[in-house]
């Protein structure tokens, strides 16, 4: 049996490698994409989502657009890590089909309110679809298995000192997303840091000759670019497949469950994941948050996974 | 040329031990001692840095009581780290000379107005005295050749998950001090989790067989039991000596230069230290902030410091 | 041509007497009440609304439920004011009719996309569905003709000493309302706080013998028992109404345009409508602010509208 | 016997008439007059305090500077009301004696920890002095008798729309004083906006044809201008001499007890005074808060003490 999965994202160079693994991986059946505004605008993650797919020929999964704008702060895109349209890079196709006549929100009250509870959320930008599916419809929350998601810094942030772009994108929706009570693994930097799109890497992409690998390589080659500009890193890291990786092969990824709290209201730490290793707070673990990662098993299983792509 | 110093400090275990360095290190001129409500009451941190004076035969150092409590905050004390007199742990002899007439503020004042500008200030507690004394006479700002402070973290706090001790405990005085203007060497849990008392540490102290290494090694007995208790660490660090020591032998901690703002308004996160390792606000730097102790230098600087009392 | 709109309201003994002003009264076309939770949960507010219906056969207007709880802070009922049911007092008929089959926060989008822009909307709870269509879907925003709403105050507030319980139930949705760029009419406790049904009032009601005013009796009966217990005011407030009259005949409350904030970030005043009225914010006037009410023409009014029931 | 007071004033066009006031009615004993930053800078507050001594041949109280920015936020001045030198509009005499030798905070210490209990303090700007003081040196917190001071609002604010100068010009000491727990009378803008000197005020002070009344007369002169622009009021109000007169003569300002709260955190809100009037928040009453001023029995007492001076 595979396990049944929502992809809620923003394409982006790491969300679409994350959407192909979500897409083909034989553990996993991908049951939506859903789409929200995070590293560019609604519209263009939207539109990415349906050309990954498109070039991808993953046909049959429903891509539904989501929340234009965060709960309550303004959008703010990462256009210096993915540029203009969000997927910066390699060449796209035009989609092949359109977008879900429904609204995000509402595909994922209506799949969760169908399902025996047996579908895992995974998340890979901010968390303004969930959260806002939740308070519209509270009954879906039993109805999640568990949430899986890309977010949050244990020490120190990448869009400011204190925060990770997909936590501070939606403060407050990830606020009620973590206490939502239900099983959360979050999969913050320190993880996806370790997951270096390395030269070996590359190379190993471009030696498939594969349309998919190929255009796979063609993104992390604009996003080492994007990495190196900004951060400084020799190599770029790949965030968000490392939540759907968690998924698939949960020993992949080393985790200690703790109490994690969202700042909403600081002057310099909005958007900060709190996360209580010490046991400090006496507040019962809401998540399991990751610390490590299995980073050669997470390059197989990736690499596997994409090489099985037409 | 000694390097003249203030050491303003809240003994606890590890302002005991960086009182002692600093009291005879021959590279510095311990100008006076100021102390704090931190680990303890101003009344308890007072008594136990005349006590400590007392033991070690440091007698010609004035000794100056300062802030009862934070700027604006209730004070909190860290009695499961310090004990309930601060000083838990080896016995202590009665204070052999009595504080200073002046209060600690009054004193700070002083010197600094009546100096060269050559005194550096060596805060190992909370900064309450350094921030009063900043807003009660703003003229001595200028005369502050540089502070090497003990506080703050880069990534994890130890008395919150975001904040070390020293700044959660009057988050207002550090935001004061942090805005100065003036040099500052900010040795934060990074380093000072670096400078552990291993079993090899305590046996070259008892080896020495002489009162003061003994009464070190007694107060870190004691130590070691709190850090293993509260924090799961094998060996306590040894926090405040290393802000000596970085006057001492400024290459023995690495530092990178950055802007370090206070939190002093979040709901999770008062009191951090918000690093901006990547110069994501674009502010201009206000601090140096330690990442790194040359380890073996470190312990080699302190022991044989502290050889040298009678 | 008689203006559209919509109620979304809690009722509530004040929100009841609304509905029956908003539903008879000849300038208005009620095309819908919309619930959310305020005065009591959401379930009791909506079968509150349908007994309301109900007993004043006004059994054409579809009533919609809405929103169960604010969007980030935890549901905080009136039950001090308005009793366990959210209508304490009189007698209620069991519903003759049941809730619609769309969310109040569908049934807004829709009404506000299919319309000519022609719809004013009249808020007399928590703004919490208003806020969430707006942020569901931006597009409604232009189709908003105006919003008249009852809730804040310019100076002392009825929940908080700073703010009024409509605001403050749900800051987060009125500050989204207020910074909509619509034009809104905000209805204050300074007005409310005049429409006191006095004695006189009362034996007004009576002397009609007919079985609607003679509920409004007795829901005001009730609620002039809370309002001396609570607030030890001699008559009780008609709160929502005023907000429908000032649709109805708009020089009936006088306003003056100005800034208004909603304070979400206080530790004594969220939920405090912030009201500029000496200008100096600089911002741009974003409400007509009442502060003063026609009371004579207000009872006529509501009186004159009640009398046309059966 | 006379009462006995410190006047803590930031002069401004009301603290000089405060400071005439205080000076010369014989049911006071003037013991000292320490100056803060507020309306102008200390240096400016300062010389126009020796000013109006020396125009009012005042040569026996001692003038001492204190304070030169609030406790944590950058010092903002009201040129707007006050003009560049804080004292607009007359002309000033040069100062016949110089300032105290001992800083306005040692000498609030040194005066109140000497005295038996019975010395009001009057403060008339922000309360920057005292509570350095009571940080300071906390043994005088028991020695203050009672606080009559000029500041807060019930209901709308005069530097924000919902905070009054003296308070929100530093918030953070304000919460200090106002958690002192000494007994404290609240002179707000509900009553200081009922000590209108108008044109009636301005002929009685005119006629008395002398030069200390003749003085207040050019001082309002320019006050009335500021207010006529700034607030459109009519005639300006007198604010810092109702905190005088109500040491004077407690009966001339009616007040209420009850919890005032200082908000220090707000977006919009900073350095209002919640004034808990309907005892929502169930904490005990920290301030008597004046809400009506026996109008003409103030400028009796005011202007009968004027006409003492030569
Ligand atoms: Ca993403
Ligand atoms: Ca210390
Ligand atoms: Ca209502
Ligand atoms: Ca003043």
């Amino acid at each position: 049996m595979r396990q049944k999965i929502i992809l809620d994202c923003d394409p982006g160079h790491d969300d679409a490698i994350a959407l192909l693994l979500a897409a083909r991986h034989p553990a996993l059946e991908l049951l939506a994409v859903t789409t929200v505004a995070g590293n560019q605008s609604v519209e263009k993650t939207s539109t990415n989502a349906l050309k990954v797919c498109s070039l991808a020929r993953v046909l049959d999964v429903p891509v539904a657009r989501g929340m234009q704008r965060p709960l309550l702060r303004p959008a703010r895109f990462a256009s210096d890590i993915h540029g203009e349209s969000g997927l910066d890079g390699p060449e796209m196709p035009v989609p092949a089909f359109p977008l879900a006549a429904q609204h995000a929100v509402d595909l994922l009250i209506e799949l969760l309110l169908q399902s025996n509870g047996d579908i895992v959320l995974i998340p890979t930008g901010p968390l303004t679809n969930i959260a806002a599916a939740i308070r519209r419809e509270p009954a879906i929350v039993p109805k999640i298995q568990a949430i899986s998601l890309m977010g949050g810094a244990i020490s120190v942030g990448n869009v400011t000192a204190s925060a990770e772009f997909n936590i501070w994108a939606d403060p407050e929706a990830a606020a009620i997303v973590f206490a939502c009570g239900r099983p959360i693994t979050m999969v913050p930097l320190e993880v996806t840091h370790q997951a270096l799109a390395t030269e070996d890497i590359m190379q190993r992409l471009r030696a498939m000759q594969r349309p998919v690998p190929t255009f796979v390589a063609d993104l992390l080659h604009y996003f080492a670019d994007s990495y190196r500009q900004v951060f400084g890193f020799s190599a770029p890291p790949l965030h968000d497949p490392c939540a759907v990786a968690a998924v698939i092969e949960p020993g992949i990824i080393l985790t200690r469950e703790m109490h994690v709290a969202i700042e909403t209201q600081g002057e310099w730490t909005v958007g900060r994941t709190v996360c209580d290793i010490y046991g400090k707070t006496g507040l019962p673990a809401n998540a399991c948050v990751g610390y490590a990662l299995q980073v050669e098993r997470f390059w197989d299983l990736l690499l596997d996974t994409l090489q099985c792509y037409a």
